[in-house]
């Protein structure tokens, strides 16, 4: 007989890892759900796209991370729906889970903006399967061209990029490396001058959150790696082998990969709860849900605000703050105390633009020191590293990184595309159905 | 202009990487052609089904093996007919690509000797999408039986192998490991010891090449390990949830390994040659064709014989030497002088069961020492780091494996399906689809 309360996980994320290691002494039993039976450190997702790291060196499979956690189990299960009446969670396999309280961390997924095309032909970044299938994608596109050198001329080497935030100017630095160093040696019958990346923002800037500072920096180093920036550009339409602007040019590509912004996992949806911008749940300043004390949302999910009233950024570290929070939060509630405020300690943001050139920003708390170039990027390899979950996956990146910059290579070139987990998760079928019917 | 004479090489395998690394100071153009962009290393395959190593480990991009030899060149596509009137190969794509000397090294595929159900249900063991599959699937029957523990008795945790030679053993004994020491770490809720490995053989020993003593040696360990060793069994039919055994006897398992035997590629059949046991074609004492003195056909696909008559085995050593063998005979002809037959020397062969349980045994041209235990153990481990290609991939490997050997852990547990590359050839789909209509 088990008396324990019941605390139900939704999502192996930064925000629930975090959320069910602050739980390891609590008198409960955790669940965690996830539709893969892995954590994903999506921070490094654009260096296995881009050949970087191995597929495995990013992932963590969950219950090894909590080998030593009596209180946790697991389970790979999508969740479709929750019953608040009955507290419990109902599984896409039909089956439902009671719970005592419950935390909702499911993440998100992109955001096309109503942009017709962005689902049916532009790749993402968000998962394992997206990152290693796009990085088959960019070396299949130069099988074809070797194959097919007339076809260079219609695009197939063309690489657009919509979006120049963090994850588009890190993915366009690190395309920029594998076109210019490694890929010359595979590729001797082509001239790779002929391979473009192309990184199209709506606004005036890179990396708009960093001062002007880094972003003058990061655009002459991108420029540098000669990527073309085409900032005031709006995407219209994705088609197939082209993509159109809002102004009426077209550019003809096979790989738009969209960096342009996320939203909230679908499952957000389906919760019957107040959504605000680009479908987070509304909460609490505890984190908790609107009249349901035992219920919280963290992550990207959670339409979270800093004490002017500002969305929080949907990054890792506002994840894995809420995630110790909240964790914190239902030891209190156990115990009969009252829960506290969420507060967002922010330590700054880095991005990393290509060899020997980082950039680093520390938020006021901490100095607000700027760092750019050898050291911004020494500082994002080191930071990492230590966020990197488990020994092996860091030896491994240790290991790849030293011989990547040695060497000018990189040891990960395969062709192998993997089948989406999407099969098992009724949600986000739908919602691609209704994304690609409108 | 080009007046080079083109050696087409079709295969990327042990015969025809050997055979293009023996033409790089031939006065020659070398086109290899393969369905993957990669080399596979397939004597470790069974690693990456067990979570030993990673997919990336024991695969090296075919272009990046020849990065240094000026008169190679690469493309990623499947044949479908060899035109021998044109002197051509025939893509599935279309084209036709002209040749002068033509290597056939397109390698085996599994042999299910005519037994109904192995191609819809059984998992193989030749290409790097099986094994990552197969890895996966037996993840994934541990997290069923995690959430419905009421399907173990129906027989979700039987792991069968068919075929007691060197890959079914060592199979048998990786998983037996992956058992006993990883799994039970992840699944504490289980009663692992209701994991079944049940290695059928039809013959009354294991490992029939070897020794008595080694073959007693590597029996006693396997049951040691605890595997369900059934000697005389044959397989009758295989069924989704069971396989039916020839004395009318079954046995309940959604995982039935087939490590019964191969049969060469079906491309073997479409060439219009005289083809021996297992579909293997006729050759010439040096390996060319009846009648074709510039085409020649080896490793897995050549009926090459040793001096008694006998055929060769369908192993890693024969494949390398014979493609050195080819690759010297087309510098021969260059150079208007005769080939020279074939002959293998014979090293020995050697396989692993568990942990420091290796097996070897020398050739009588080598002293014909035998090897058991540790030594055997360690002699496998050093023999298959300097063959494994890349710098690379022999410091990722020898950093799984001491990891797993020190921690007696496994780093490699995602459930990560990957998409077949048979997509792209027809001839593998075509020869599949008669197999499953029969």
């Amino acid at each position: 007989m088990n008396l324990k309360p019941r605390v139900v996980i939704i999502g192996a994320g930064f925000a629930g890892l975090n959320a069910a290691k602050a739980l390891k002494n609590a008198a409960v039993d955790v669940l965690m759900l996830d539709k893969n039976n892995y954590h994903t450190f999506q921070p490094l997702l654009y260096q296995v796209a881009t050949a970087g790291l191995e597929v495995g060196d990013i992932a963590q499979q969950v219950r090894h991370i909590f080998r030593n956690q009596a209180n946790f189990r697991f389970r790979q299960a999508t969740v479709s729906k929750v019953d608040w009446q009955a507290k419990e969670v109902l599984l896409s396999e039909g089956e439902a889970i009671g719970f005592d309280y419950l935390i909702i961390a499911a993440g998100a997924i992109y955001n096309d903006f109503g942009i017709k095309g962005v689902y049916e032909h532009a790749f993402m970044l968000k998962s394992l399967t997206e990152a290693a299938n796009l990085r088959s994608h960019i070396l299949k596109q130069f099988e074809l061209a070797s194959s097919s050198p007339e076809l260079i001329d219609s695009g197939i080497l063309n690489f657009v990029i919509v979006g120049a935030g963090p994850t588009g100017v890190e993915m366009a630095g690190a395309l920029a490396e594998l076109f210019d160093k490694v890929l010359p040696k595979d590729y001797p019958e082509l001239d790779l001058t002929k391979a473009k990346i192309i990184l199209l923002e709506m606004s005036d800037r890179v990396l708009a959150p960093y001062s002007e500072r880094t972003q003058a920096y990061t655009e002459s180093v991108l420029r540098g790696l000669k990527v073309d920036i085409r900032f005031h550009t709006v995407v219209a339409e994705l088609h197939k082998d082209f993509v159109e602007m809002k102004d009426g040019s077209s550019l003809p590509t096979q790989t738009l990969i969209w960096a342009a912004g996320v939203r909230a996992h679908p499952l957000a949806e389906k919760l019957g709860l107040e959504l605000e911008r680009a479908y987070r749940i509304k909460v609490n300043p505890d984190l908790s849900l609107p009249d349901k004390p035992y219920a919280f949302v963290i992550g990207d999910m959670a339409a979270a605000k800093n004490k002017l009233g500002d969305l929080l950024p949907q990054v890792a570290t506002v994840a894995i703050q809420q995630g110790k929070h909240v964790g914190k939060q239902i030891n209190r509630l156990l115990n009969q105390r009252p829960s506290e405020s969420f507060s967002y300690f922010d330590k700054g943001s880095m991005a990393i633009i290509g060899r020997n050139a980082g950039v680093a920003e520390l938020s006021k708390n901490l100095g607000g020191f700027h760092l750019r170039g050898f050291m911004g990027w020494l500082g994002w390899l080191f930071i990492h590293l230590i966020y990197l979950p488990g020994h092996q996956n860091k030896a491994n990146a240790l290991l790849e990184w030293g011989y990547n910059y040695l060497t000018y290579d990189r040891h990960v070139r395969l062709i192998a595309f993997m089948k989406s987990q999407e099969g098992n998760n009724d949600l986000e079928k739908e919602h691609k159905k209704d994304l690609v019917a409108r």
